[in-house]
């Protein structure tokens, strides 16, 4: 019973799960049950579904009708009731109740459910109707308890608004400044743009047009006709673009990168405190005296019952390792210090690794071990062959690229060869998978492509072999996983803009496939669009027309800002939506992004493992059980030393060898962790002790 | 003797000159000449007109004829050979000939004297003839004495050369496999750009596109045709575009910024050991020993006498001020750690503030001093009429923009009338100004602009009054000495890119003025760019025709790099320049910028004002001499409370009162200084005594 507890506040800490659910012996099974990944992978199944219905409502990419997305949607809600009511059986009522993100959940499925009889109604009785609830679907990623980095993104934002709001509000006063100038300036010189407008006569429109230079969209455009009617004009935007575009662009991002990294240091110190509070639960759990007024302790077998519990897929080496790193002095049982630092432990990947004898050499050992067969072995394993294949890899490359054009060498026939022997597998299993998945779907270029590409990221291989190249990669990866935090942040807002879009623009713009002769086309179907830059560059497919559509031109807004197109098919006032965008998703979340990257990098530059992960390797090296740098030297005399048993340790098995596989990390949130370590307060833990229960998570309130 | 040679060192230290002088009398006095301010200005000046010789040489902005320019060219290289053998008359012959700057300005000189010979000769015989030397003088910016800011962040950027060349290869690696995979993926689609042009068959031209579309200038025409023939192909760019633009651009200025701050953290350490070290020499020449045994002391009587020297115009309150602010326990005489600290105090700027009667009090104190009088006084400084006062403006500004659509607001009579009020003053001084500066050359319109600027400028005032943004502005100005020394490094960089620039492509693209009727004009001149988007777009003005033209391209390249009109009129290869340009302006002096704006706003945000600075504010808050917050909250009180004459300090005149002027920083070095003096190990002083003469600035080495 109390086993059970402990080890769901084990894993608990390990997973940084914050729920603080009721002790008795039936909501424990329920909690269970809430954790266990079917449900939760089911969860974002149907989140999925439910953000995937774009695809198919009005306006949309594969139509289907109305009563077919509806139903779907109905089962969508359903399940998340149903997980709701679930979660709602776990945790007291009062607590449930305070709880912001399950208000929100409610909100959200209640708004959706009113939307949706209204809009049924409505379109039963063809009138005009829009499915406004839809903006509140991405919404759900963010409140389900699941998701939680999500949820510490959105906080760290909004604690950093005011800090941006400051200078926001100071970059347009100084804007404003700069466009009242520029009417002064400018306006009432009668010059004209390309298109024969007239060239900043109205304050709004300057606003605006200097606003968007600070995206840079629209240099140098905006500047020529001033520049062509004088050159003195040229100075006035140079000043400009130093203060705003490049000034206050840098100061808007010292500012996110500053307020975010404060706030997230101090979830994560939150964070922390909540772990080690869990893990001092579960000891109080498990806690024995041994000695009269001595310190309380964790006997060795409780423990071993415990983390078996926690991690049944745990192997036994893995398992001692493990206790012969918390049990330092070798008593047979760990004080509470000790007993905290299983939640970190538990989170390094350690590889084991069985030293297995080749398996040749168990068929047909005398083949194996012949003179020839070891000469090849070295020649495989050593430095110049990994070089030499590297070379041919990267000329190989080189022909590629090259091949298209000079028929003399793509009729060189040993490349050919060569490359034909190498493709022929990755051929063969993309033909057998792509055969598989679509019966006639793809066409014989379209897997000779994906072939090539296969082939080209063979060339991955020589950088990786390089050792300073490595380091930086090995950063990019990994803040991998946390970059999927961003991505989900991206998709939220992306999603709320396209819905928001979809209404205001669809079928404003239309796009005509490559062959279609239709007149319209010209000006992708809207005459409002006749001479203007947006049909001249053929941009009739960034269009709002579907959610495949908007979330491409999405992207392409984040990068240039360009959205004159859809001014002119609506209203000026459109490019409120399109500012509105900049500064959401630019000017905030791809500033936090470059913040994240900017502070990852210096911390993986400079910091070495993390103090845990450094005593495991000790304790692993001290146990002789590492895979040693021979690996990399020479894989050969490794292997060969390993196999003669010489391991000197006692209690484990021979051959049996551990490696610690993380510089990645298992969840966001230890990489988190490791990126505030150096200014997480060291006595943070003693503390953690007395202070008890009264640590203000946001999410997790102790008794 | 000593003393004078002692004031140099001090003086030496106070602006961080790094000169290793002879000390014999004479190369004294020679020095003395030497740091003049009046030989400083005049080489400033002459390396001025040489720079400014761009604009009357061919290709010329006014034309001058050759033996003219050549001419002010001779009298610019024989004004630096003078200077040069200036200096080298005041240090040591083989101190001179070890000075990589010394050799850089010798080869400078003698190189231009070769190439005005050649061209003069070629030119003489009717020869084509490049003045190739032109690229070379702004580097004597960075070789002069003077330019020691500039050579700092060029051995900065020196240094973090190689991390950024590792994180360039890999993005070039990167660069590479997505254009190969471009290549195979819709090179053999047949697919057309809107020019009618192939689309992505040219392996380098893939690269090149791809190259641009990291700097977004040609987002989204670059996948416009390959997602209009399918969506999916958007998936290719956006995974482009997250990697590297978004990726990898940030990794670049992570390392730029790492490598920036690490570098100049160096020298910054460096400095301050030399100026201790020049302190500590100083301290040497002047010391006597008062008791036997004890440690060495510099008087006050002495201490007096070199600061006088060090600095004439320093009034005798202030040095009375910081005398008692280094001889803290008034024991007339001070040991080495007080002395050495004399160079910082002499840099903080301070203010003697003569708290004066009003002059109408003296005039007419009875009208001055009555009710009336004072109600006006009191209500004028109150902050109720500061806010009210800043909300007329702040309307009036927003009247300026108005009054340009609406007439009935045009004709609001008591705008107007307000309006004429305020602007009478800026009027009557612009135009005295104008009237004397040129004769005819402004027009009445002009005059008209430059009013309107000063009026809308007055809306700094309200922003200054609001206590969250003046933080925010003070940080801004405070970096605003340092960025000049970025303005510097650009126009290095672009003075040597304009030259190059101006030689690949003057004359190939033609602007002709607005009402020319030349039919050529709407092809810029050249027949090759007939129906492209830069003659399209009306870019002829962006052209290498004269300097003034280049350095306006090179702003507008920095912003966004838009080529493709230059590539057109030349030749392909013509890409190299713009991508080099590119690599070094963008990808590395702009993160520069951006790294140190950020650590200038994180230390000004972070780090109150630096503990010399606190010391002697603590000293004169002590000395109750201090403008005190009265000031703030109510100014008539503070005048009252000071006119009454309470000031209780004995040995100082009543009425005298000090601030320290300086948020701001004297010198860019101090900026610099404080910015990384966190970092800075507190021992180094210490170390500085014992280390004696072998620190390795690396250009002063002591004996």
């Amino acid at each position: 019973q109390d086993l059970d507890l402990a080890s769901i506040y084990v894993s608990d800490a390990q997973y940084n799960r914050n729920i603080y659910f009721d002790t008795s012996p039936q909501a424990v099974r329920l909690y269970l049950r809430y954790n266990h990944w079917l449900p939760q992978v089911l969860l974002y199944f149907f989140i999925l579904v439910d953000l995937c219905l774009a695809l198919f409502e009005e306006p949309s990419v594969i139509p289907l009708p109305t009563w077919a997305t509806m139903l779907v949607e109905l089962l969508c809600l359903l399940v998340f009731t149903v997980r709701l009511v679930h979660y709602a059986r776990v945790i007291p009522r009062d607590k449930f109740w305070k709880d912001p993100k399950n208000i929100c959940i409610i909100v959200i499925l209640t708004l959706t459910l009113i939307d949706m009889i209204v809009y049924g109604a409505l379109k039963a009785s063809n009138c005009y109707a829009v499915r406004w609830s839809r903006v509140l679907r991405p919404l759900l990623l963010v409140n389900v308890t699941e998701g939680r980095q999500l949820r510490r993104a959105f906080r760290s934002i909004r604690n950093a608004l005011p800090q941006i709001l400051y200078v926001f509000l100071l970059f347009m006063f100084s804007l404003l400044i700069f466009s009242l100038m520029a009417l002064k300036l400018l306006g009432k010189r009668g010059l004209k743009t390309t298109d024969g407008a007239p060239y900043f006569t109205n304050y709004l429109g300057i606003i605006f047009e200097l606003y968007v230079l600070v995206t840079t969209a629209n240099s140098p455009d905006v500047m020529m006709p001033a520049y062509n009617a004088s050159s003195v004009f040229a100075i006035f935007f140079i000043l400009y673009i130093l203060v705003n575009t490049y000034i206050f662009m840098s100061v808007f991002l010292a500012v996110v990168y500053n307020n975010y990294k404060k706030y997230l240091k101090e979830e994560v110190r939150q964070l922390v405190r909540a772990k080690r509070h869990k893990m001092v639960r579960a000891f109080a759990l498990l806690q024995e005296q041994r000695q009269e007024g001595g310190e309380p302790v964790v006997s060795q077998a409780s423990w071993n019952q415990l983390v078996r519990l926690v991690q049944p897929d745990i192997s036994n080496a893995h398992r001692e390792l493990l206790w012969s790193v918390s049990d330092d002095q070798n008593q047979g049982c760990i004080g509470k210090v000790a007993f905290v630092q299983l939640a970190d432990l538990l989170n390094i990947e350690v590889i084991t690794l069985k030293s297995r004898p080749h398996p040749l050499r168990n068929m047909c050992p005398s083949l194996y071990l012949s003179a020839p067969s070891r000469l090849l072995c070295r020649l495989v394993q050593h430095r110049a062959f990994v070089i030499v294949y590297d070379l041919i890899i990267l000329m190989n490359a080189v022909f590629i690229g090259l091949d298209e054009e000079n028929p003399m060498i793509a009729n060189s026939d040993f490349w050919n060869w060569f490359d034909t022997i190498i493709v022929v597998a990755a051929l063969i299993a993309t033909i057998i998978n792509s055969a598989m998945k679509s019966s006639g779907g793809y066409t014989s270029r379209q897997i000779l492509d994906i072939v090539f590409i296969l082939r080209v990221l063979r060339l991955t291989r020589v950088v990786d072999s390089i050792k300073r190249f490595r380091t930086i990669i090995n950063t990019l990866i990994r803040i991998g996983p946390a970059i999927l935090t961003f991505g989900q942040l991206i998709i939220v807002v992306y999603y709320i803009f396209a819905m928001v879009g979809m209404e205001l623009f669809k079928g404003k713009v239309k796009f005509y496939e490559e062959g279609s002769s239709d007149p319209e086309k010209v000006f992708c179907g809207n005459p409002l669009l006749k001479q203007t830059a947006f049909a001249h560059l053929n941009y009739c497919k960034n269009n709002f027309n579907d959610v495949v559509s908007s979330f491409v031109l999405l992207v392409e807004l984040t990068v240039v800002n360009q959205c004159s197109g859809f001014a002119a098919v609506t209203h000026v006032s459109a490019r409120i939506f399109f500012v509105l965008f900049h500064i959401v998703v630019v000017i905030i979340i791809i500033n936090i992004f470059v913040a994240f990257v900017l502070e990852a990098f210096f911390v993986e530059y400079s910091v070495g493992k993390s103090d845990l992960q450094t005593s495991l390797e000790r304790k692993i090296e001290e146990l002789e059980l590492a895979v040693t740098q021979y690996l990399e030297d020479n894989l050969v005399n490794a292997m060969e030393y390993n196999d003669q048993g010489t391991s000197q340790s006692a209690h484990r098995k021979p051959g049996l060898m551990f490696k610690i596989a993380s510089k990645r990390y298992k969840t966001v949130d230890a990489l988190l962790q490791r990126m505030f370590e150096n200014d997480l307060d060291p006595e943070d833990f003693a503390e953690s002790d007395e202070s008890g229960g009264n640590f203000d998570n946001p999410t997790f309130s102790s008794v």
